[in-house]
């Protein structure tokens, strides 16, 4: 299990901590008191002074290398997809959202982000989902008349902040502590499977829009690109090397293969004249469209304000569970994070970004779901240590087995804030220049990686590997074991239904539908001891259930502090697994 | 260690060869006998002798289901490159060898070595080197006189073939039972790095033949095709799924990965019109120059006849090294062999091959360095065992590791002999059709793999990987940790010089040199117990030595079968390691 005890001193005070840690919760209180909703501002008023004594130290415990690789890791993973969706999106608005409108909306997100928000680790950025969200919105509207896109847009946002708001307010982010392992790894799932996929559509839009030798020429350069930063990875993992040595090649992987692959693709000869799509840039500062920031949404037609109202709705729906579910993963068991977490607050100012996006006429940031952990694991202190397993074979043949620990997390507002200020550099001239030297191979290639390490490192797929090894090989202690194989099939049909739920509404609605299922169905078939190996919750930290008015009660369950059965097992024997591509324990 | 216990059971009786196995040696012979040069013919009627009892038993006992998954395997593995070489040679020499004089060669080498070797299991067929070789006098041949290349080539066979019949008679492949480990493994990797090299090649060349976008997609289909084999082997050597079905995705790895990459470059769109290289074919069972299948040697000046008589020589020379190490690794430790080996007899044999082929203007077959390992690989059974190793944790937490153990060999002449009639199926006109849909990128592929199989499982490898692994995490019982790291480093340069030699010198002469370099220099550099762990005999077994006169003599070194701790500790702790896709025992 992961210890604390050689966490970064944290300067606040820990009888603070204690108390402020169990002062927002409704389990004794009686009355009209008891009814979250009527209580307006508790659980943001709370996050706020929760977290607050951190803040100073949230500036200074940032002084160490783990802040300096993350920001480099951070800069890749956020900045290369959302590029990526902005190509789609620029694409499918009538150009209406450019390279510049999604740098200014991370840039802005991050800043927001990382000075304001209770919980800084959560990045906080431009998702497919918007990008979907977006141009369906488009195909509507230019139905009716084209030239009101912006404005509508603008009202969108503006009713989405104002949902926002309304649910920060009425303390409705507590219903996130009833996502288990169940709903957030079908969840990460469905992501890691959009990654892929859109990887895979990039590489075709080569072939139509750019012809055959684009198109196979960028198909070769996403493989190899996938394959070094996989490798690169994996030797962060091994044992190879000294700590130091293969954590730099992790740490760099993403900078390694992209100005590699980059570079791969200029060498003169038949790379250059393949002539591949390369990042489209227009001015540097400027709306991609001859326009000002702010959207004039003062002149759209009434009636065309409130047709934005039920998007309004849907965008806040969207961003519930998107953010709340990328926040709480970034919280997740195996992060040893010890400064409170703080949902309500996060959530409100969302809406605020949301606002902000809205009357600019930018694409709307929120949590992200692959990066927001792999943010946090790229602050976390991981050691590699030595267990000495004495077997009764005699002397010297003892066996040697590398466990990896989470030691503590360098929890700091600047990693995030740093990156933030990274985009803003991007949108200048000379970097925009660097931008427009990157075939979109190699963003075909970050969607792989990305995906496949939420497809990969899934539960889903570990108890699916468990379910077709050969039975004797299965150590005798492996907890899953307990269940029936029928039961695990069970348990991964129905995540993968969700998956597929998902894919099919090609929204996060579906995604939501799975926390009420996992509360009232899941039960019914599955016994208490069985969900306690096969289910977890996705963050037990007090620190983080403190925001949300205490650990949940799922009926007629064990507590469910006493499950994660096959967690707990696992990171006794091998220790904790790494947000990376992909990496399995086995 | 290997079992024999499980053995198919052998025909013949044990005694028969217990008494011809010490029959053929020099050990006690004092005078003129004791010179195994003026011995003539001693050799070669040992080995007839001491096989001839079994080859009944050759025949009865390849009924079995491992012969069916060898014949498969191996005419993937013998067919592919061959026909990539061709694509080469054919090229360099004026289109003289084309595919069906490869077909010929292959087809030829294979029903005589499989009815008539004492040693059915090496494969025998076309390699690079021939390829080389050929196009080398071409180019010195078209000097001087281009007409009479068909000719002189014949002549250089005759001149072949005779060498060879001396050197059998000679006795003198008695000195191969001076190949260790260090020349074995040098040459292997030199090998698979050649393989590898070819398969680049082949992908540049559709660049400058085809276009770059039959490159590109070349490029693209070669690393999936290695991927996709790679994995399907890998999963041979896990324990998912039940043993069998695992094992069968290994043995078919090369007909599913060729099925479905060959279709796959038939798809109508990008893929179809990507105009890719394919095989080039002319009309069934004729040569592909206009002429009959004899050349009309007698009709060469006399002078030419004698400019073929140092090429003759060289051929022996590279066919000495290349054909005793092929049926030495074919016949190495780690197979549970049971009938005796044959050199003398079969370095006679292929004399008479080289004579047939000379004489009928096909290129000369000789033995397969990766090939003839992997034919006695697919014919071996593999057994995973479950090993359980009692830890001091207590009951349940004990460590289940899979062993794979070679129980027994299909010691037969069957799958050879099938895999020719293959061949020649090949030849004929429907099949040499479905031949021509083949794109030259699967066959780069096979190279990759092939190579990379030479490579990657290459004892070099293993080595090194030990040098760069961090020292807490190495087991305390690993037999390299008695050897200092420098003197490691200094026995993998001393292996990668001669790997550099031998591509520098493009031959197998340097090759050649590492044995007496092994004999003669190495014991000066390395104590006699770090040769024992860092060496090893590739082959020990008591029936392969007895061909080659008893066991070696190594000036000053500890008895050879003491040395190889590092495969017997690599053995007792994981079993051995198959000769798949770079399988390397970590």
């Amino acid at each position: 299990m992961p210890s604390a005890s050689g966490a970064a001193d944290i300067s606040s005070p820990p009888i603070e901590r204690e108390r402020s840690a169990v002062s927002y919760t409704y389990d004794n209180i009686k009355g009209w008191k008891n009814m979250r909703l009527l209580r307006i501002g508790r659980g943001v008023y709370h996050d706020v002074r929760r977290r607050l004594p951190y803040y100073c130290s949230d500036i200074r415990d940032a002084w160490t290398y783990r802040t300096v690789a993350s920001i480099i890791r951070m800069y890749f993973v956020n900045m290369l997809p959302a590029i990526a969706y902005t190509l789609d999106m620029n694409r499918r608005t009538g150009q209406f959202y450019g390279i510049n409108e999604s740098l200014f909306s991370s840039a802005l997100a991050a800043m927001v982000f990382s000075v304001f928000a209770v919980q800084p680790l959560t990045i906080v950025g431009i998702t497919g989902l918007i990008s979907l969200f977006n141009y369906t919105i488009y195909d509507i509207v230019t139905i009716y008349e084209p030239s009101i896109y912006p404005e509508f847009m603008c009202w969108v946002g503006i009713w989405g902040a104002i949902f926002h708001w309304i649910v920060a307010l009425c303390n409705m982010c507590d219903y996130m502590r009833y996502v288990t392992d169940f709903s957030s790894e079908t969840f990460g799932f469905y992501v890691g499977t959009i990654y892929i996929s859109k990887g895979v559509e990039e590489l075709i839009s080569e072939f139509t829009t750019k012809g055959h030798i684009a198109g196979f020429m960028s198909c070769m350069v996403a493989i190899l690109y996938f394959l070094t930063i996989y490798s690169l990875e994996a030797i962060g993992s091994s044992t190879v090397w000294r700590p130091g040595f293969r954590g730099f090649l992790a740490d760099y992987a993403y900078v390694i293969g992209t100005i590699f692959w980059v570079g791969f693709s200029h060498i003169p000869g038949p790379l250059q004249s393949a002539n591949v799509t390369r990042v489209p840039i227009s001015k540097a500062f400027y709306p991609t469209q001859p326009r000002g920031w702010l959207i004039q949404f003062w002149e759209l037609d009434t009636k065309w304000v409130f047709a934005a109202l039920p998007f309004g709705f849907l965008i806040m729906l969207l961003f519930y569970y998107d953010h709340n579910v990328s926040s709480l993963t970034a919280q997740a068991r195996h992060f040893p994070l010890r400064k409170p977490a703080g949902f309500h607050w996060d959530f409100f100012l969302l809406g605020c970004t949301t606002f902000i996006a809205g009357i600019t006429g930018i694409p709307f940031p929120n949590g992200l779901v692959p990066q927001a952990p792999v943010h946090t694991d790229s602050l976390t202190v991981y050691d590699t240590e030595l267990r000495i397993i004495p077997t009764e074979e005699g002397e010297g043949s003892e066996i040697r087995r590398p466990v990896i620990s989470a030691v503590a997390v360098v929890e700091q507002r600047i990693s995030h804030f740093v990156m933030g200020l990274g985009i803003i550099g991007t949108m200048t001239g000379p970097i925009l220049v660097v931008l427009h030297t990157m075939p979109s191979a190699v963003f075909a290639g970050v969607f792989f990686i990305v995906g496949w390490g939420s497809v990969g490192s899934s539960g889903i797929m570990r108890k699916a590997i468990h379910l077709i090894q050969e039975d004797r090989f299965v150590q005798r202690d492996e907890p899953l074991l307990k269940v029936r194989s029928r039961k695990v099939m069970l348990w991964i049909a129905c995540q993968l239904i969700g998956v597929a739920a998902c894919v099919a509404i090609s929204e996060t609605i579906a995604a939501i539908a799975l926390i009420p299922f996992r509360v009232w169905i899941i039960p019914k078939w599955f016994s208490r001891d069985e969900i306690s190996v096969l289910d977890d919750m996705t963050a037990d930290n007090k620190a983080v259930l403190a925001s949300l008015g205490g650990p949940p009660h799922f009926p007629g369950e064990t507590h469910p502090q006493e499950s994660g059965l096959e967690r707990r097992y696992s990171e006794q024997k091998r220790g904790v697994s790494r947000q990376r591509a992909g990496s399995i324990h086995r």
